[in-house]
């Protein structure tokens, strides 16, 4: 492929952001001018790209129609203010933030529906679904082009990177006071994250139904195109710094022999099976790797149509970062 | 109430153990005599009951015809070799080892199963099973009276205090060499725990399934007296001192209104409901208390049938010794 593209990356001053970048560069993903932008209070920092240091320019005075994608990874509110603009440039959009509603931006796991991206228009809108959403769709995908899915449960662990630097930075510093046996004024979260599990992330609404718990549900109904599927997901902070993992349940129509799970899953390219007797964690297995890691694959007790499992990958990395590059490899390769 | 009892504590130097002592005291139980016991290597520290310092024994030098009820706080070898010592002698057994089967000892949580008690004969052999057990048993009572219960998911991240004084203290060398920036040899456990989850608690069978999920299948079943109750439980070791959370989803055979399932709940001693748009945490909430505490109760997405809660609770204190506590107070106010 000898093209080459102009791009902009809107965060990126971000973790996933910076994140962006390293994999703009590692996979050879073939830019022609790389325009690194954020809003005006996070411009003028510098990044490498290259062997050179580009420096993070204002949003607001950026000219879209230099560019032929741009990945937002910024907030909500940036996306709400610049996607439109990107887009009225004849720029694809790739939205990370999750501002965007699922049938303006739909949700693109490549290694699951990039068919989807066939029945659209240019100028493409696309968006990288919650990181959970990518992992449990990887996993699924191969068992659903088998099997009959009644029945998801689905307790998401998320680390505190999904928070951002903030996030990061507040964990270690309540950790750090802790330790000290210091008073304890938590900040960013309203109470302790050190050495405690938040059952609650983000706003509820009337019925106690957490809005990232909604998302989930719905992202993945239009990743595995099962907008009937049956989902119970439950997110909770945990005092990790990286790495998101997954309790998951999950019902069949029939019987879901072990050993056929076992075969449609070890040959899919972005999942890491972990044989049975150990198990993959955030820390030491997932973080910084590309690969979906897959343990505790189990049949449910005294029951055929039961499967649980633990997932766990980079909720910077695999959950946002690479999957955004991806759906550009995919824009580059078949459609721009 | 004007008898007494004589008690042996067995395992007086852990932390059950020196829980049971603060609880024996700070419920005025009938005590005439406290015998605290351990194995020869613990033995010789001291503890403070009723305002004087009682000394621990080695348990292998002890005549159990001096007391009336036994508390087996003491790992499961301790068990297997004096509770048949303290039977023979006639002395009520209570076990919080998890050593003995579920034929030989009971399960008893008093809130939901005392009257099992009502079938055995002297003398008495009970146990108090698993902290997440014991949290399950009171939150699901309450609607089984009222519904039939057709299926429970449980993740179930423990506290690292259920591995003892050893496990907290590893945790805190870990987070500290963290922060430190010094590398990491883990001890007690195989990985890093610290700002982890580990997917697996102890040993694993042939099929991947943990002895410690099984035994929390099989004790649950016990205690709501719901043999053929189909579960799923997963147990994951937090990075949190104390206090264990479950994520819960239960599918009932017919629609189970919210509004039924809060008044179900509320009226209930042992629970605490936390209202909606707030939730329980393990830290601030349930560590040090005697209440459960339950959150996040909120019904399926487009299915009424489902109900997802969040149950926190001190896992060394509800969980185990007031457990205990309460399983002896049923003994002497009907059966001793």
């Amino acid at each position: 492929m000898s093209q080459s593209f102009a791009i902009a990356l809107i965060g990126a001053t971000g973790l996933v952001g910076e994140t962006l970048i390293e994999l703009l560069e590692e996979r050879e993903f073939p830019v022609s001018t790389l325009h690194l932008l954020a809003s005006a209070e996070s411009a003028g920092q510098s990044f490498a790209f290259r062997g050179k240091n580009l420096r993070v320019r204002d949003v607001a005075e950026f000219d879209f129609s230099q560019v032929k994608i741009a990945f937002f990874a910024a907030g909500e509110a940036v996306t709400r203010s610049f996607a439109p603009r990107a887009q009225a440039a004849g720029c694809a959009v790739i939205d990370l933030s999750g501002a965007l509603l699922l049938d303006e931006a739909p949700r693109i796991v490549p290694e699951v529906n990039a068919s989807a991206v066939a029945g659209l228009k240019p100028p493409y809108v696309l968006a990288s679904p919650l990181s959970p959403v990518v992992m449990l769709a990887c996993v699924l995908a191969p068992l659903v082009r088998e099997h009959t899915l009644q029945r998801l449960t689905v307790m998401a662990a998320l680390a505190i990177s999904q928070r951002g630097r903030e996030g990061v930075t507040e964990l270690a510093r309540q950790t750090a006071e802790l330790l000290n046996a210091r008073p304890l004024e938590p900040r960013l979260f309203d109470r302790q994250v050190a050495f405690n599990l938040l059952a609650q992330v983000g706003l509820v609404d009337g019925e106690g139904q957490a809005l990232l718990e909604r998302r989930l549900v719905a992202e993945l109904q239009q990743v595995l195109t099962l907008p009937e599927l049956k989902v119970s997901a439950t997110c909770v902070q945990a005092p990790v710094f990286f790495g998101d993992s997954l309790s998951v349940s999950l019902l069949a129509g029939g019987p879901l022999p072990l050993a056929q799970a076992q075969a449609a899953l070890v040959g899919e390219s972005a999942l890491e099976l972990v044989e049975e007797g150990d198990y993959p964690t955030a820390v030491g297995d997932a973080v910084g790797q590309d690969a979906i890691y897959v343990g505790r694959l189990r049949q449910g007790l005294d029951d055929a149509t039961e499967l649980n499992l633990w997932i766990t990958s980079d909720n910077v990395r695999k959950g946002a970062a690479l999957n955004a590059v991806q759906i550009a490899e995919l824009l580059i390769k078949h459609y721009l």
